[in-house]
């Protein structure tokens, strides 16, 4: 495999090049947040890889992985021990303190099978140094249990809503508060739902103006953009 | 055209051949409904022609005809006059009495521009026996409005919900109500809805039980559904 | 796991807050139909634990889970014995007793593949207050397998109709009866189906009217609709 | 445009170059079939000459054009006056005589509407050397309708079945009858029909064998199929 | 399970209830082919309950089950041991003596991959009355290969065209021959061959006349149309 | 039309009922954003009307109507003359004075087709209570471009990049910004664009974390979301 | 509309800005290709002023507009007069002196209705810089046509290939060459061709290698790399 | 299996006949390219033979296999031993000694994910006859990656990009290249990637000149494509 053995690590500018895979040390500086380790599409053994190159050049401060499939979670566990935080229902290893938190996120869910995509983004908002509040299951099929959360939801400066199926409930939300909503479909649903395309359409179309839409199960996605907005707005 | 110029009408069983169509005048005693004619596809004329057969073989009752265009109102204004019904927004046309309304049906809309969709609901629930009750501008982005109504809901048999963009009014509604829902996706909105593709996967994936759906647009069919099940409640 | 370990259970008014869950108490008073547990995407002990739950508020009134997998029929049995009928063809558990019957469902299939689904309609039907009668394999391409069974169909209220392939099953039989056909597109059939789109689509354009549609492979929607009507004609 | 201008006509093996097209005159020879223009997408003066070379190397049998809009109509009209038939409603223009008949093809409709599909397979038909009988409006929700012409479709050799909408009478039709069916979605209903795809998808998944599927609207290629079908068996 | 456990079967007008299915023994007689079982969605005892009852009423003729996956070819082997011809790459079991085959059909294949679904329809071919053809692996990337076998195509009454990825093959073949040709697109490729999506569309799009379409893969469903017309033409 | 006839209003609480429309009065108290009227699907004459009563109940603050047609454009100068702001290339109109702009919007355009959809945004950002900056024409076909303009990009407290065809350039503007990337996919291109679809997947598929995506074409729900987020930052 | 009125051309580095168009004046230098005007979704005025610009900066050297509807090539023609070659067909207007050609290009199309986009790919050649010879109408229903231009596609150093409807054309050149082929869906066709999608999925799967694929009746595209391939094979 | 046995082989002229694969043994005369075995839905022994006849047949040019599961890798290995270079993670299998490389190709990736695909693009090149450099992990979030590697990729005589999600790389590079750029949309992604769907869209609409686009993995197609442009221009 000439041209991708992993050679000495050459520094470019802000670069560490690993031989496959070429790490962006410039991205906290640049944009704010560090980069993230996709562990999909990569072997156990280049995500410890990525992730203890990172860790190492990132002063401390927290760096994740998304997506870890369970042998990737067990090589994380074998190499970092107790200094990782590994989340098996929603994939997460997180190596190193995350920062003190700046500002608030609630992260919604309609059902409790959205649960895996919304422990997600309740992790990404603390590596992204904002603090997290999560609803769980708070679906439009029963009003009165949204009604009841209000509160909760207008102590947030973002609010992540999370759901499958007919992706009804960021409409309802967007309806009811002041601050940015960012729409997760997820998976979640059968049939004519078509793995996610059914929610993904209809928070599209949300009815409520105020709506923006990650891709499917992006978790990650929308907890990188609550935490910008909930970031910003602490710090006025 | 050999086969399909009208020549004089044979009457087969329950059949009446006008060479270009052949009208099944045993639906109603097969079905309780009388057959409709479908508009959209056939010349002014047609639908005049077949009109003006089905109420001869009708005893009275109303026939009604959906999804005409501007040239067919305006030949049935010609042909009929004061006997013929007209409704140009919801685009339909009813020669003849409609029957003593059995039951009642609630039609919602979740906004301004479902109204077609829902009036040609509401003129077919009336054609096919029973009462219909309009709810106009319903949708989920302000929950009070929907809210405010339940009462109208509740003394409904059946509930016919018309909603494009998200088609998230069905769920809600589902989870308030007793009665069947019969949802109708409408092709009102842009981009992702595709047409009415994004409410009819959501509809189709509604979180609440209760719920079916019919075709986008399909105020007719929505209407017959209604109307059966309201006639049937309102026998015992 | 901040905000979803389960701690005590914190009543808000017809809540019941399982930390994973949030169970709509309420929902038997609202609408006239128990809460159930849609076990795909929950863990076989999350599915234990809602039953138990619900069936704890039901008043001795059946409780339904469904769409369980191996594993969650597995445990069902193990932690509710001879308190649960468990049908592992329909994937269905029934905790507690199911009402007495009022008014009566049709439950009719296109071909064998489509008993799964059906079964599901069927177990639903009885769990939501009426009676089912299961009709099987009486699909198109033999007519006359339909048409011997025209006394059947015309003694129900309502008539579901599960079929996958072209889904023509619902527009010959919505030609047959009074009572509204709730069409089940299964994803029964291969290639240009498409998991079940085929069918689908083609019931959505069901050319009879009287028909409305619900998810692909969705027995138990079509269940509850088909229920709520029964019960709502046989009380009057 | 260099290359396109129409020079001397340069006779290939059996090929006639007009500039802009490229005549196959070995057509019919090597297939039984002469070559037919596709009016769609060509300007009326290039339908006018391509009619007029393919006439002039035919020895007098007919040729045909489809899907001529009105312009196209219009101009063959001017050109060739009462030597060309023209069917404003299936869009097509036949120059020349037809062939002696040999076998029979059905050509079946489903409803009002399908009409112009069935009218270009039945002159495509004649050209290609069937006869053909236009059985009109015979769709699924009224069965009686089909059944009373099963002795009609049993003298056929071959069987076209039209529809839009569900796509359900070739299903049907297959199951009566012992000769190939050949199907044609039509662009016939609206919504979900999504522009024939639902007839299309509906009749790839027929229940019945025996049936094979054109393109949407394609009146002609069922016509040259079911022709080539019907004067085989006749030639025995 | 009431209503669908295996009582005795009740014998209706030419139907077997076997209660998980009704056998449409007329069929035969109705259509000249017998019923087939489709083996995919039923249990390896289904499928062989269902063969021993039609073999039992078909007077010896050969009955054909398809798509039958390893434990089901396992199950026909142990059941009905020499009596069987069974196809572990086409995936067939035949029971019972083939008829006496009238007429030839030519099964062509664009590549190795698009074997499995031709040996389905060789051997449809044969249980349906009509000599198969195999030729295999002559895609038009080089067209010396099929411009080779022009002769045995000539030699058919009608000839079948299995083809995966671009699905160019149907349109140079028809372009080639005087028969019907029925094309077959396979599920082989990958990407943008969407699972025969790429192909079907083609094939449906095909630039030469005389070609009609079946599902995916559906090898059986091409070989029971292909069987018809060389049977007819055969009897003439 | 019985039941949508203008009546006289009836004021619910926070709902003024026009008979076609209810509008949402409690909207600007409740989520900090007044009522938008979407003009696609109403009447000049409704959009008039809606637009002078929710003037008539804003206390002066600026009104939007998005997505109006040329009629419905020289209805509100007819009917508002110099009190309403009309842009015919972004389709608004603003009747009353936009807000005292707090904090800052940049809106990108990848090409010059982008700028009706942009325009719409930044209009949407001045009555929604922020201040827009409009950088035109800085697609990734020249790097430079978009380079070029970095610090303008720093200054804005949210950026919206509307980009149709690859709509590539929201993953490049979020690697090098530091706040929320809003991304509108565009209905500019052909082809394989699908109308939008083609930028709506890949800016759903960002490989730059901090973006999210609004509908297609959806300037508006854009600059809603961007200017919540600046107006929040604005106020700490 | 401010920020957008066209005030005096602010020079950027190697851009020149509009106002409504920012023109990247080193495109020729950094690719070898100079920027062309997509005259879709421009007005007449724009692409005008944009020519004019771009001839500006060219150095005699031809710019070129594309997709150029009928008022465009009204006000090209006003406009420039004989300094410009507009071409009706293709769509496009060519402003100043074509190159010196190096290398060949051959330009194929399978039908007559494929012209339009074949004489963009022709003029799109010639401005960048190589020559083009168009060979019209060879679609594989017909075989021997293409087989007789043989040792034309020999002497091309590059082959576009233009096709609708199944796209067979490219995978049949592609194996009779020793060029890359570059394969140029169209939009011709109906139904199941879907606006070109049958072929351009066709194409990506064909099964001859060398051949890549543009965007569906992008011409223009096709004739950028083909040129490119020309120019520097002819270079060495 | 009558028909697909492997007899002896039959040499037609230039075509070598395994019975169940027929060897195209002139396509390199006749296109420059050997025949390539897409072992993807052959057996593992199949593979074998095909590579075993095609090497006796090429006078010691290497020959390729590409995606080969693990069975067929192992099968190659006990087959071939030392005589076949075999890449895991590409998953290819290469038999002979590759020629001596004419010109040079640059293959990109987007990210580290992307690394089979472009593997087997690069082997491709080389058993193509050019020279592949591999450039890994440069997608467009951080642009200054793409931009330190400009002096590699103007060294290339054409660029082959590799890139799922966004499939934005490809537009950027083409922007600041001369030669063409060969985009392979991968699988990479997730959810609105739908397979691949996401990136080929966007490539296929890339907004910079020059980029053609195959099928989604194709590693193997670009190498083809690529490695005949390298070829042509290094031979002038």
């Amino acid at each position: 495999m000439a041209g991708v053995s992993p050679t000495e690590p050459r520094p470019l500018a802000q670069t560490l090049d690993l031989g496959f895979a070429r790490l962006d040390l410039g991205r906290l500086a640049r944009t704010g947040d560090p980069e993230t380790v996709l562990a999909a599409g990569k072997s156990p053994d280049e995500v410890v890889a990525i992730l203890r190159e990172l860790a190492a050049h990132s002063q401390g401060r927290a760096v994740l992985a998304t997506r870890c499939a369970d042998g990737t979670l067990a090589a994380c566990r074998a190499a970092f021990g107790e200094r990782a935080v590994i989340d098996g229902r929603g994939r997460t290893v997180v190596l190193g303190a995350v920062p003190q938190p700046l500002g608030a996120v609630a992260v919604v869910t309609a059902g409790t099978s959205d649960l895996p995509v919304a422990l997600e983004a309740v992790t990404t908002v603390g590596v992204h140094g904002s603090a997290a509040d999560l609803v769980v299951d708070v679906g439009v099929a029963g009003l009165h249990r949204i009604l009841a959360e209000q509160e909760r939801l207008a102590r947030a400066d973002a609010v992540v809503v999370v759901a499958g199926m007919d992706g009804a409930l960021p409409s309802v939300v967007a309806g009811l508060v002041r601050t940015p909503v960012i729409a997760v479909p997820t998976s979640v649903g059968y049939g004519a739902a078509f793995g996610g395309l059914a929610p993904l359409l209809a928070m599209l179309s949300a009815c409520a103006p105020g709506v923006s839409v990650v891709n499917i199960d992006n978790g990650f996605g929308a907890g990188v953009t609550a935490a910008r907005i909930a970031r910003a707005v602490a710090r006025g």
